[in-house]
């Protein structure tokens, strides 16, 4: 069950723009219609609140095993992804946050999604 | 016979930024003039109206039998691509739809079709 | 010899924001200093008048035919692309158009000519 | 141990629009929790102040012997980038700098960190 | 020794936006220090003047020429790009132009340097 | 319904060895079991025999249309790649037959099917 | 648990030569070690045999759900291979038999683990 | 016109193993039903006979001037094909000859022929 | 320091046709001239001997262990190679081995090493 | 002037099966006709004789100026070819020997010219 109570932070080490992104290609989780597994890319950009101010950055551990509790979960691609971004967000409050979640086909067709917070800093440009 | 009533919506789950691209690389329709089989690969993106404000997504597997219902149907690559979009736009009012219909080549020439209605949104950018 | 007058035309079939492109990778036309032949790809993109304002584009096979009359044509590369440019520019009367020409190798030196009329439209955004 | 007093630099040989980026795909350090080796890709990109105005640029063989000098060092993803946009910065002064790392997959989740400072110059697009 | 005199220049066909690209990848020069060759690829961009104005474009095998007159000189990347974006500006005043040289690795770094002169013209985007 | 009597031939043109490969990426016929439409790509490799003696190979435009009458059949996998390897083997009597079908996924699986008669022939490799 | 009471078999609809593929890309089972997810690509190649020899074939549905079955499995990378192969050698008892499996890296080390029965039939080649 | 009588030869420098490829892809002829032009690539792969044995290669030069004579003819894939290969045993009379035409797609359908003569030598292995 | 103790094994679980590749891409030693270091990537492929004949495999973590140990090792390539051959034999004498290192550039040559003992089995092919 | 006093050996380390690759893609020479300069990709593959034989290897960096030593050498691509093959059968006398040179186009046609002695080995294979 997904379960944002394993998410962990550090704090943002410098207050100068900066930006990170984890790729992770090994999600799973279940269809809630027919039970059947969904396999994704799940991509996270965020820039942090600077250090000054308190922000923090997700731990990298942390976010694989949060990742690893939609396993057994039966949930639609819109959820998780808001789910995610939802759940980043609380335990962030970054500056800017993209979730992307991109799916293998189902029936000839493939999706991504996009959830958002926050405007594109220029540290992401160029 | 293309055939809009086999879209289905579901209710918006969110009212952040939010953006769903769906790609079927599995279509076909006939050429109105000689009768033969085109392919080709169609993308459909789009922002949806937030929850609070009645907006909806289109269902998956609703999409896949619709975009079959072009199966048997003569029909030029201009007038799919405007077709999907006026049929989508009908079905979500979205705030923002992008169908992009990618053919393979007739002749020598490949061609790439474009329609959409509303602005391109932040969540799409980044 | 190039020849305009294989051009035809079809009414714009929308008044919303559309953008064709077609890419022809099978073109030919000769040096007009060596006599070789020259080979490389054009891609012609537009967005179309609306149909409300008399707005055409250009038909398929007839563009088809309309390359292959450069096949036996002495003509540079900077030439081919400006009088494509203009050709359609005078039969379609476009909101926006470009051509460019992809050359392949002379002498380990490849090049790309474009040019365009009008502006880049928001539907080839996205 | 990274060791800034590596770095060497040349003046800056114009004062037109001027930007250089290096790509350093044989970088490796330790992880401080594990001791295990990270490896990653660094790409550092700047535009040096006008040669006029006393600016210099980064040279190559230093870059490299300073990149040489993490291979025993114990430290996170996040500290070795701002620690390369930092010591570059301090040596060089210029007018915009970004240090990319991009890290091989740990726990089948890959990440991207992007420091920066000073603003996009004109003469990187296009 | 590289030789400017070598490039030739042709009238601007057009007054209508028109740019031009040329990617030369068999260049050598000599590392100033070491005596050993250096190899890269070489992208100039340009628009030229309009007709009207006097613009001129330089002519494919001249070009190939000068840069063929590189190959027994000793001289730095940085040196290599502001020459060439020198030389041609000197011999076209164009209104736009890229000069971006791409160096095969050194040591585990890879460079690639660009210096420009003007806007970026709207013929470039789209 | 798949009509092997749409296949024409034209005499074999030589005695020497000759091996041919057409590639027909735009096939589709139907799940018999679900009527959804399944599409593939279907390669066909062989070596006719000699003119000499009454060696035929396929004409290909009456393979095209071949293969477009199995656009409405409901057939395994199987069953197409073996009734097209049977039909071409009938009609021409070749050295050497090859038929592999290349199904786009279903389920996450993706399959390939290989179907051949005689021996690969010298001609086949180098 | 893997289960190979779920794997179901048709006849083999013929006796001439006859290969079969099928690539499973969204495989998932658990380190015994670890509990964390493995995620691999599962490829099963066969030639069944003969009709007339009572010869069967998996079926590609039943296939899918005994690949989800090792989905809470705790099982090394080499017991999964020779599992499969053991329990498609005993329900199809094919001509033939290779199962691949191509696991995403752990630690920097990615694996390939192959068993087999059989000999490489002539139907493969070529 | 096909023009054999444009193949130029030069002795064979060596008498150990040897083997030369050539691969032109800018050829070009004409479709003998429509007239519509075909575009391909020929490779030419052989092992010209030992120098002792007056063995002789084919001239670069000469070659891409027989290639071009092609240009106005109207032949099918196969003619060319075994022409090519027919008028280069002819005047290099060597140990093997392949000739292989990869042509671009008509109707959805890609063709490769090949044409061979002798057997594949030791030095075109490992 | 490379060492071979570290190197750990486990029964081979089976006695069929059975193959193993690791592949490691995160490999570095020194140059024993320069001190520079050196990347590469490690392939390692063996057959065990049969688990009856007391066959073993090297386990996973060990192995990486291993490499990780010639990261302070002045070492050349043909050395390592030889090494790792030699080791892995020693430890678990298969029945096929075959050690591949792939390095990355130095001066413009890339290099490629193998080291073998015992023959390609059956179940590497196909 | 290719210069063979330029190539240093070292002793083979073994006498197990090992075979080497060096991949060198910064050659060039100039044309023998034109003087225009020709670029290339050189490979060479060998198995020395075993050490106890009294085999050697050619040195890495030898070969490098051994190479550049054709940079102002007239020579055609096939006398390129045999040449080096003879230059280091010389000095190593290997059990087996290739030499690949793969040179970018001229005239639309690109060349690849092979050389070998002796015959592949199994460390080759697998």
């Amino acid at each position: 069950m997904p379960n944002a109570a394993l998410l962990e932070t550090f704090p943002t080490p410098t207050d100068t723009p900066f930006v990170i992104e984890h790729v992770a290609d090994e999600f799973t989780s279940l269809c809630p219609k027919t039970g059947h597994p969904d396999f994704g890319t799940i991509t996270v950009r965020f820039e942090p609140r600077g250090g000054r101010d308190g922000g923090v950055c997700v731990e990298l551990k942390s976010l694989k095993l949060y990742f690893q509790s939609f396993r057994t979960e039966g949930i639609f691609y819109e959820a998780v992804t808001n789910r995610i971004r939802d759940d980043l967000a609380a335990c962030m409050k970054p500056a800017w946050l993209v979730v992307k979640t991109d799916w293998k086909g189902r029936g000839g067709i493939r999706s991504v999604i996009r959830a958002t917070s926050g405007s594109v800093p220029a540290a992401w440009l160029g």
